[in-house]
């Protein structure tokens, strides 16, 4: 690719802002020269912190707008009043326009799911957008997806799923064939939910060539590192992911206080440090922060809004990824070689 | 309570049978001396085992039978041959007959369920079982369900599950009206689930007397103890649970490779060894074996299939307080005092 990576930043995204978001774009600068900035936001407070990041003022064209999507808008209010205009719709337009390659915001997920959706619309062939998430394992990591996008699905979208989370891995993972499993529980008769039966069959029957279905996996399974790409719809799948964050930081605070109970414990603390901080790291939210937007015509990444700069220059770092390694061109593969069989294959039963 | 909790026991259940059921047994014993057994299995393998656990033969009933179900027999394969004649349906069939106040089992947990609905039937006005399962948090303990014995719940079925959640809340935790939430996600412009938004006007518009409904909880809400009592449907229930133990395992196996990797880290851990039993007693997942079989006309407890001997006396012990604070009359109480008003409501909606 010769052209450089152009990354729209909607600078006024997220719970601080620009304050995060300016150090963060110049971590990840740091870490591609060859990106290309275009910052929307307020004028008035950027340029002073542009001016405090004189490596990223070079590699930034910023555009001025006044308005920005609060964190707690309702998606209906934050299309009415910061369509055109707010610093989060010029971002996702600078895709639209082909001005970018890709938009990156920290801001309100539903109003960005909705801004994205709205203005970038649906690939032909997918109907509903989803979220994936990087889940770190105990192989490495993993794509879950969808963690949140849409409620419900039927087994033509979990197929959709399936070909787009596996597109995913291989831009990330540099696999030529991710292995896939359905999430589904193991306790009624005829194994759990009908929908996910149905897509197995899918996949079972006509095996798609980027792709390596295994079958169905559990909820202990996502840790595990089981399969590459672990699918279901948005409800669930957003359920799995904040119940593993909030295991996770359950077992942090277990942790912090049995080190701190006794002189033997703190000194032991001491003594591990450096074995506590690799510990954090694996455990460290920022490290796989980032929610790719799938099945729209253009990627939009999604960071969490409270995160730091190292979490910010890692959802960048992600949307970089998805740009230099073509994760539409693969998806669109994916879709026009395999997509169209399925879909036929659907459309008979 | 003037006489003893009978507790019927599935000798042959789980992957370790009577040499984990029966020393399982002493153990719960020791701690409740008011417990009568009976245990169903095979009386060779059985009684030599009571040979070696004499307190615990002089409490204990021993009623022979050949016929166990195994781990992997589909619940329709179980049922046909092992109807009537299985240690499990033995245990079971003895509350249905009065004989005895509680099952346990560590069997196969499809299995355990469809022989529990088809000889105890579900309660009047509760169209499905349910299975609750004790989550340790950071404040406590909750209780979670359905944690995987129906896939999907309308609106009606939710709210059974807050009534007989909040049920076991008030047996165990001593609590006069537990807290209780919808588990839901955040995302969608109108909050989530339709079925978990509609069953929370239920319970705004008509709040029940011995239930502190306090609305919508997400996945991270779990772990927090946010609230005493987490609902949701069997599927996203189950998916919850599994992803939490593989969490929790996945950096229980962090912190094992941390800790013995350098020297420092070594002899750290090896000070601070009494603050790691701490977090391990914290993370023990035999601790809080044990999932309660709820909407049924009598209490069954499935335990772990692969527990250990402290691990089922957690599971029986949670069965004998299900006993002795009278879970099913104060189901009962809920749904005679609170359930036909909103049964009603439901109707006329």
């Amino acid at each position: 690719m010769p052209h450089k990576v152009r990354i729209a930043l909607d600078a006024m995204g997220g719970d601080h802002g620009p304050s995060v978001v300016v150090p963060g774009a110049e971590l990840s600068l740091l870490r591609h020269p060859d990106i290309e900035f275009v910052l929307y936001g307020d004028r008035a407070v950027i340029e002073p912190l542009l001016g405090a990041h004189p490596r990223l003022a070079a590699a930034v064209r910023l555009v001025h707008t006044d308005v920005a999507v609060k964190m707690d808008d309702k998606p209906s209010q934050a299309l009415r009043y910061g369509r055109w205009k707010s610093s989060m719709w010029l971002a996702i337009d600078a895709v639209k326009k082909g001005e970018a390659d890709v938009a990156v915001s920290a801001g309100n997920t539903g109003a960005l799911m909705a801004m994205a959706k709205f203005n970038l619309k649906t690939m032909a062939g997918i109907e509903r957008p989803a979220i994936a998430a990087l889940w770190p394992t105990l192989k490495g990591e993993s794509i879950v997806l969808d963690v949140g996008a849409t409620i419900g699905a039927d087994a033509r979208h979990l197929v959709d799923l399936a070909a787009m989370g596996s597109a995913m891995a291989r831009v990330l993972f540099d696999l030529d064939r991710p292995t896939v499993g359905f999430l589904n529980i193991g306790v009624e008769e005829v194994k759990g939910l009908e929908e996910v039966r149905e897509a197995g069959q899918i996949l079972r029957e006509r095996p798609l060539p980027h792709l390596d279905y295994v079958g169905f996996v559990e909820g202990d399974d996502i840790g595990k590192g089981t399969v590459d790409v672990v699918v279901t719809e948005g409800f669930a799948g957003n359920i799995a992911l904040k119940t593993a964050e909030g295991t996770a930081r359950q077992i942090a605070q277990y942790l912090r206080n049995a080190m701190s109970r006794t002189w033997r414990a703190k000194l032991g603390y001491l003594l591990a440090r450096a074995a506590f901080r690799t510990l954090a790291d694996k455990m460290d939210p920022r490290k796989v922060n980032g929610g790719v937007f799938l099945g729209l015509n253009g990627i939009v990444i999604k960071s969490h809004g409270g995160t730091d700069v190292e979490g910010l220059a890692a959802a960048i770092d992600l949307g970089y990824d998805m740009v230099r390694y073509e994760l539409l061109a693969k998806i669109g593969e994916t879709l026009r070689r395999d997509g169209r069989e399925s879909q036929a294959q659907g459309a008979a039963s």
